[in-house]
């Protein structure tokens, strides 16, 4: 369970207190604030605060005074349309604030997304919780054969029991002797900026994450990905989900031209033309690597 | 005058829809909300959206589940503590979305911090309105004697009447020019994204501009300042204004530790201390150019 | 004739002095630098330095000691791999900086590439050149029918007479007049920061620019377009020529995964699935629009 | 020894490859390329390339065909004047490349410098090597008593040596865990995204970082702070002695204006201001809080 007692009736309080605006409203992403989304065995995404909506996308792409929606149709055709040709900037014009708890591995490949505003927990000034993410067992996965930077099929029998053993008693152990290290119960006691170098990456941090529409999509195209390592995939599927309610043109415009399309080469485009003029194209005809060709099928077959 | 009557009734129309939230909510900047504060002859700022309060940079800057705020006094001195010691990501953590309307000349200027996101009306796509700069007669100012990047006193006499002359009838046929090129009456029309440049740079254009609040400082210390070029300095003098409304203690500690404070080099430093010691310290032993010492008094003499 | 003679003999005499050095040397470029390469009637992009080289990518994709290279062959397919799989950093490992001499509506294009460096010409501090764009008969385009947002065939006749005219007199009495304004002869001389905004935007300005490779191509995969505003893709035209000889391998996959390729939607990869199967999709069974069906088939047909 | 013999054969073939260019060359920090200048006990900085120099500053805040210098001593004035007066993007125009070793808790700290570009060795797609920072003895510092943040005199006897022992014991066991876990010998072996978790933060990792010199010099001025962590600083103090050694003017205007000089507030200068002319000015009388007063005598007085 993520949350403590006193944590939850913190967040509770938010969520209890309702305030008049004459900003835009998003409804679909209100029933998120301050709510904590479970994500692997101890962390959460949570909404803080959020900037705009589908029609505030709009409003910034026609520079208007007003609303400046003409009807609600018009506006999810522009945003298709503002998409598919890539405007980026009107999507910067929303904005959300995450509060995000999370491994600190998973932490590094996140924080290379530097178009981002970033408060992380202190460890040099403050004491870190005994949490470590210990992966379920279907989580459990072996290197992959084929794919340096991959997985394969979940570990099994005994030396799943062995790894789940080792991470959880070298977690334990570290955490004990980073206690017993910057106690000042008889003693000096190391600095906490030292004393955190004991700890193994699968501790858990958190911070407040803040990114506009824009980068955010595109954090999720990456990261929501299939290739992705699946620690990071889960929270990007958690930040999904949420956009999905808070701007729901622009989410649906975002899976139909970016999550669900795909990036066609030179070569391929090339392929596919003579394809649908009848020609039976070959890896050997098609200009393209075995493995770029082997990359191509999977796109235009099922 | 900068707004039409549709265009202030879409403005009137936005100031009467409330809707309940339950984000963050700063009241002193609600009464700004959509509202064209007047800049300049025909330019305005005007708050579009916001995202956080000085409550939000604490509870950033604490990674805190609730509100994070133990007493309205900690809050303060906690700002004044993250600004001193140049705390940057708590203040990105609020946001501001504002609609300007603003010089071709002083938008070239104000573009060049980066780190914002912006949506420009496009004269490739639309038609420019005719509203150019015309400088007030306090505002006609002569170049600098002593500095190349500086203005002087106000133009007087015939000299003022000739350069008011110059400035509006080029703009009027400038713009009369440009209306006959794109004009498809009775002939084919030139393409926007060409006539435009017919155009002189005190044209007005506008633009969504959105950015954090530590970026929105940088810009105001910078545009803020007495020598900043007067024509963006009313700008940001407006956008203190409601800066000041909306994160009192940010802006507050702003004043103090930048807007009212000085840089002082290694030189100055040592100056200060021997001339505390009781050591008259003049420009020849001070270290310093005459220029740099001219510098140092204007900061250390009233 | 963008260059004077004093010009010319100083980028001649940065010509003539080789230096040695331990770094990588692309001798592509080196037979580029300082030299000025013609854009428009008076423009031209120059190279001022560069840092990196093809291997420079693949040695920091693979955080090396030394070189990094096991075989020229190896470096092509890992960039070509990079490229393919959106991995960015490596290629923002090299870095570029050019002198621009440019229209300032090309510029304001331009400037909204926010991720690059820019040291522009200033004409609060200096009096600028008495240089204007003045289209080609060629370039002196109608504006479009079908799209706001661009432009049809080449305009004629009389009118076409009559746009060079205005263009030209509007452009030379406004710098008549710049320099009347300024002029302190006999007269105080307003400002030069105020004076400029008398200048249309078909005026000549000048920049240093410097921006890394991964960046710079985003920049040319947007303004090398057919779609781009012809002014700014002659520039974008003239940098691809200066890649391709700088970094070959990389630009070489640039074009192919980029420039020559295609982004295709969730749709788009649905109907080419279902086409290659043999099924006759059209317009109404596609699941898009009148409009996305159009770019479709612009793609997939010759 | 941070370095293998192949890797020291690799730093030296570069180092012997000489090769001519048009560019800028600065003599002073060539004798630094690709030499691993050592930094903690198994960490390093290594120069892999750099683009400018102080000429390069002066040339690009001119806008200047050739060199623009008119002199050196000129050159030394401007670049002090453009420093004194915050003017960063010629500062920008100057881009250095480095190859950092550093354990990841300082890795952490470091990455939060977004303004820069960075390829970090891939521990999901190799296997990280057995090395592990472990402090010297004079750097094994107690929690300050006075400042959270911060660290007091070095531990000593039994403690220091029990601190010692659990640092090295759990980094070879979470190695030597590591290795298991990750063996492919009679088992499957876990995929090296998740083995990794298991490594606690001292381990070393490496990375390509390349940033311009305006950013690196925030970078330092934060980092080579007294108040930075130790073992952040001891890798900011090697970079300033290679850019004292790249571009000496610019260095030596970073140290006059921003490392050896100080930022005093609106109360400061106040306070500075009413004794110079003689009050007798304490802590009650300054209008600053204790901690603020002490802060400002630390500066002015010895």
């Amino acid at each position: 369970m993520p949350l403590s007692p006193e944590q939850q009736a913190e967040i509770d309080a938010q969520r209890s207190a309702v305030t008049p605006t004459l900003r835009a409203v998003s409804p679909g992403i209100e029933q998120h604030l301050y709510t904590a989304h479970p994500v692997l065995d101890h962390g959460f995404v949570r909404v803080i605060d959020y900037m705009g909506d589908d029609a505030a996308i709009c409003q910034a792409a026609r520079v208007s005074y007003g609303k400046g929606t003409k009807s609600v149709q018009n506006d999810e055709g522009l945003i298709r349309y503002l998409m598919r040709h890539w405007h980026s900037t009107p999507f910067e014009m929303c904005e959300i604030k995450l509060h995000v708890k999370l491994p600190v591995f998973v932490a590094r490949q996140w924080i290379r997304h530097r178009t981002a505003n970033v408060n992380e927990y202190s460890a040099r000034y403050s004491i870190l919780d005994r949490e470590f993410y210990i992966p379920a067992p279907d989580a459990l996965a072996a290197q992959s054969e084929v794919n340096n930077q991959g997985r394969g099929a979940a570990l099994e029998g005994e030396e799943a029991q062995r790894v789940l053993r080792f991470l959880t008693d070298d977690a334990m152990r570290a955490y004990d002797h980073y206690e017993e290290m910057i106690s000042q119960d008889g003693q000096q006691g190391l600095a906490r900026e030292l004393a955190r170098m004991n700890l193994p990456a699968n501790i858990y941090t958190q911070w407040y994450w803040k990114v506009d529409l824009h980068n955010l999509f595109h954090f999720l195209r990456l990261r929501a990905d299939a290739h992705a390592q699946y620690e990071i995939r889960v929270y990007a599927e958690a930040m999904c989900r949420i956009v999905a309610d808070w701007v729901p043109f622009a989410y649906g415009a975002f899976e139909e031209y970016r999550l669900g399309g795909a990036s066609f080469s030179k070569s391929m485009v090339d392929c596919v033309r003579r394809m649908l003029k009848g020609e039976a194209v070959t890896q050997e005809t098609s200009g393209m690597s075995k493995r770029e060709w082997r990359e191509f099928l999977d796109v235009v077959q099922d």
